[in-house]
């Protein structure tokens, strides 16, 4: 099993729900850099359950020891680790999805895949909450990338058949894009309130809903990644699947793409008016030849519904080989891309931290 | 630059368009193998330009040589080098790309990762000529998956706004599926006509258009794959984006799940008549937790209309900094994803034949 | 900054001698596995400071907690990390070694490599209080290799002037290697006494001595390793140059073989009793051409007399650029090499399974 | 099998002996730079067999191709691809290697490795053929190193009981090295002739002859390699034990620091008279905890006498499992040693030039 994400800024996590910590190593910082707390503990705040009506209700504790890594303050260079140690959780409860498999859940394949020996006790190392110790890392990312200039902006951009107004109206990193920035769940004013209407409904159903989520990178600079396979699009896409339910990623137009003629999606090559060279539409999303052109790069990514949902699911039970009616009860988010902008955004800081610590050495951070 | 790709089963590429030569290396083959030459042949021949009227009238010679890893026609089980020479070909007209960059094309992100160092002609590194070798590499592990009872189709399930039907509908690969396979341009006979006639229509107009392609994975082993970062999805979209063109990759439902209720999309764990472990439905597409459940894999992929185009586009000319009328003649592909399923394809079994070395060592392929 | 290590079984260490805690993450091992923590604890036993006279008399307290791939008592096959937290130490006088450099020591390198943000106490990083997780680590691997019938056994060969008998006397794994694998300090017995007399004049002296391990792998499969580069001594030196004080690796005849004429070293191929091939020599210490022959792994390493001595040195004071008398004070080894035979041990565990793991995948530890 | 070697420059050798080519891909090279084809041809030639009667008499002819990587004389950052044809060889002598295996030689293990499907003919993969393309990318590494004015030089330090000076001696690079690295033998002149005595003899006798190199790096930068596992002794060893034959390498004072005291081999920190850090002294061979402390790096590998003697050997035919007598006919080097100085300066520039470009990024070799 690989746990490891990054070439020179590596990120290695470990951890189960329910067993003493999750946590994370990061290697490849760069030395002697003042580490903003205040920063990472916003970051954090953001994915932690049990904030607000439309997210699960099960209350989290996110609090964290850094382990190593760091001196007066400081990082060091060597590698940071972070623990974020689990609650004494009842879980009881648990010990039948050895054999009662969860659909949309990773009970079955866990079981096969360590031969019958995973814990199953809230997801084991599957569980979301091994993403706490992923933004704590794509937080530090985020924040050298911010001292570079560089920002990051994501958003909810459809529940159900609402659409939010694209990024691709966004040129440069603006104050509305600062707004959406600070929200704690990061909507456009405009399809706010219809959004989570959605989410309330499937919540008050016991079920759950999808959707998607679009980011920007504003400011990066030209010449990140490379052919033929380190493109930014495979190295982004990557770190991006490994988050749990998400299940599609895609750059600039995206599958709109396959209803598009050529000439309608020219990005035709300008100079702005500080004389950089740009381009006048993004369909590309950023990204010519798998390498950063300058412009923003756009993504969208997509999360399926909670599989743990209220409603009486039928599924098999192994032991009995029978059929079995299966009810998932304990509080769950309706719709878990509404945490997951955050989680989005570390894994986007780390691999563009990646990309030019690759590209330029760590000189540039202190 | 990184032009490796896979863990164990190792792919490296190298080669300009206009240079001598492009080829790859292929490391961590099982020894002992005998190749079928006519396999390879065979996969070479579907991806190969000029063979009819939807595809680009340019001929490439795709005849290749290797040049070591092979000894009484069995694999050594040492890195194999194949290398498709290239043509002795007109190549004036390319230098003015080094400062007219073509929209959407990466001659100014080339120029600017090389410094300036770039081969202009005909893309270079980042030409579409360099998935030849992909393919080859590619044919040897679909021939591998293949004696192993493991089938890949792949046919383009949207071309403007026809839909295909999906592979949701084939829960094992038949014969339906056998006859797509064996296709040049691999279409569903009742959606065949219009698609082609959409191409028709761009290539006549001198434009462009994109299209989806859907893949589809039959009897792949349960447990390949892990988490936390190295999931199926991980995997096989980092590869798949290295693919010119392509700008997106999706899984099961892939972008309806924004607009999908969890109770709408449950894959309930059922017993086959085998015996075996299955589920009713394959809205997550084969994977579970980023793992293999032993549904078939299933996935979408996006390439955008192809950026050359013989209709005047206005750009940048990088020299004089005033803007230029660009008209890019030559034969280019109206649809490029006509000519990918097989690209997608290779990529596709060198990542699942990785996998499946990675959980089980070399021992079982001769 | 790199640490980790390893391809399919991975260790990730981090931790500084005077932080929060030392420890390791330990990735792909195998799933299953009912670990024995005696046999674990036994291993970490030999390599803690303060046991006798001949090692440090600072004592570390080598507790530890496994935080995560663990559940009832089995591996799951999730990351494995595991801490060893420091006591709260005095650090004081360790401020200065931030300008003080130590002769022969990491202090000035580490400031240069952290831009001056190194923590100095203890060596920081560099302290080999690092090795208590490799141990960890190692240990587990040597469990597994045990359960394959597979043996280590490792001795102080030379010391001073003091040469003990070689491995090479012993092709097969017997009760005389037996009886040396159970002693905290594996001497053999007719050059015991010498060697110790010499490390206790050293110590005694307020300064200390270098000394050489010999390693044997006895029972290891024909086959592992791989031309060109994943030779078996390649990733075996690049493991075992990281340990501290560790200055040369040599195999078979080692750097005697600079005045060895072809004829004497000639390891013919034989079949012994049981009707496998064997060599009637193994002046190629078990491997040929990168590749282990069924022979024992037999290797040789050096360590240098430990840097830090009670003895006055003169050293640049970076602060005012003037030389300054250091005399190191506290509890040293006089021989680390006493204390590094299951540190050895340890990286040739990790290496040999992770070997073992690639060539037959995880199938065969349960 | 694992052919590639390196992080960010990374070479990948491919070829068998006598199959169609040997070659390699080189990936991260710095774009833009104008490549030196004398300096290359120069590396080459020192390689290069059938030179003098101290070396083999057997002729390769070391032309090779450049297929891509290159354009215009200038390096495109893409991947280098060069392959070196081989010439059409008898070798039919070759086939009875499948079952009567050499001893010293990989027949056996390349068979076990290959599942019986090796290229038996001149060693196949595992030939010393394949340094030809390593010295050819370790040149370019070393071209690039000396625009930095990084000088390596190597000589032979030991043959039989000849002791040659050691670089010890040498704190700077000066003239005497810089004769030394014009030679194609490079001996101090102090015991040339006894060292070419003691070569001619083993020739003479149809015996071959061990020996002892030592290599140094003039100005090396501080700060290169990294705890805890990517120490710069751990990188150069892991590369070094590629080299067919060398079977030991040790840093600074090596094995002898077995018998020396703490207090006989400090390095005390300096101001030298450009006020820069050194050291008074470098029994540490220029590195401290794993990292260049500024100092020369100094080291020396061992290289066993050459397997291929023309003595009569008894060795085992695997096919009728009786012993054989088994003389090796044809021209081979009494002593290899003589020709591996280019070898282990390849691989010592490329291991350099990475871990310079990790920490510095690609930007400085225009």
């Amino acid at each position: 099993m690989a746990s490891s994400f990054g070439n020179h800024l590596k990120v290695t996590l470990f951890g189960e729900s329910h067993g003493f910590a999750v946590g994370c190593v990061i290697e490849g910082l760069p030395p002697n850099v003042l580490l903003d707390m205040a920063w990472i503990d916003q970051c954090l705040e953001k994915r932690r359950p049990g904030r607000n009506q439309w997210t699960t209700a099960r209350s989290e504790t996110d609090s964290y020891e850094i382990l190593s890594g760091i001196y007066q303050e400081k990082t060091t260079g060597t590698p940071l680790c972070v623990i974020f140690q689990n609650r004494d959780e009842k879980s009881s409860d648990y010990e039948q999805h050895k054999h009662i498999w969860r659909p949309g859940h990773a009970d079955y394949t866990g079981y096969v895949k360590s031969h019958g020996a995973n814990d199953p006790r809230g997801g084991g190392h599957f569980s979301a909450r091994l993403t706490a110790p992923l933004v704590f890392a794509g937080a530090i990312a985020e924040f050298l990338l911010y001292k570079r200039n560089i920002h990051l902006v994501g958003h909810i951009k459809k529940v159900g058949d609402v659409h939010a107004p694209s990024l691709h109206h966004f040129a440069l990193y603006d104050e509305t894009l600062e707004v959406l920035n600070q929200m704690h769940i990061p909507m456009f004013d405009s399809v706010k309130e219809q959004m989570l209407q959605i989410v309330s409904e499937a919540r008050d159903a016991s079920d759950s809903v999808g959707a998607q989520i679009e980011m920007g990178v504003y400011n990066i600079p030209v010449g990140l990644g490379a052919p033929f396979f380190d493109t930014v699009e495979s190295r982004l896409s990557y770190g991006l699947f490994a988050i749990p339910a998400l299940k599609g990623v895609s750059f600039g137009d995206g599958f709109d793409f396959a209803s598009k003629k050529g000439s309608e999606v020219v990005d035709a090559f300008i100079l702005d008016h500080q004389g950089s060279v740009k381009t006048n539409a993004n369909h590309n999303g950023g990204i010519n030849g798998g390498i950063t052109n300058g412009m923003p790069i756009l993504f969208d990514c997509v999360f399926k519904p909670t599989a743990s949902i209220g409603i009486e699911q039928e599924t098999l039970d192994a032991e009995t080989d029978e059929m079995t009616c299966l009810k998932i009860t304990g509080r769950h988010d309706p719709c878990v891309a509404l945490r997951a902008v955050p989680i989005v955004k570390a894994v986007t800081a780390l691999v563009l931290l990646d990309l030019l610590i690759e590209e330029e050495g760590l000189k540039a951070y202190e």
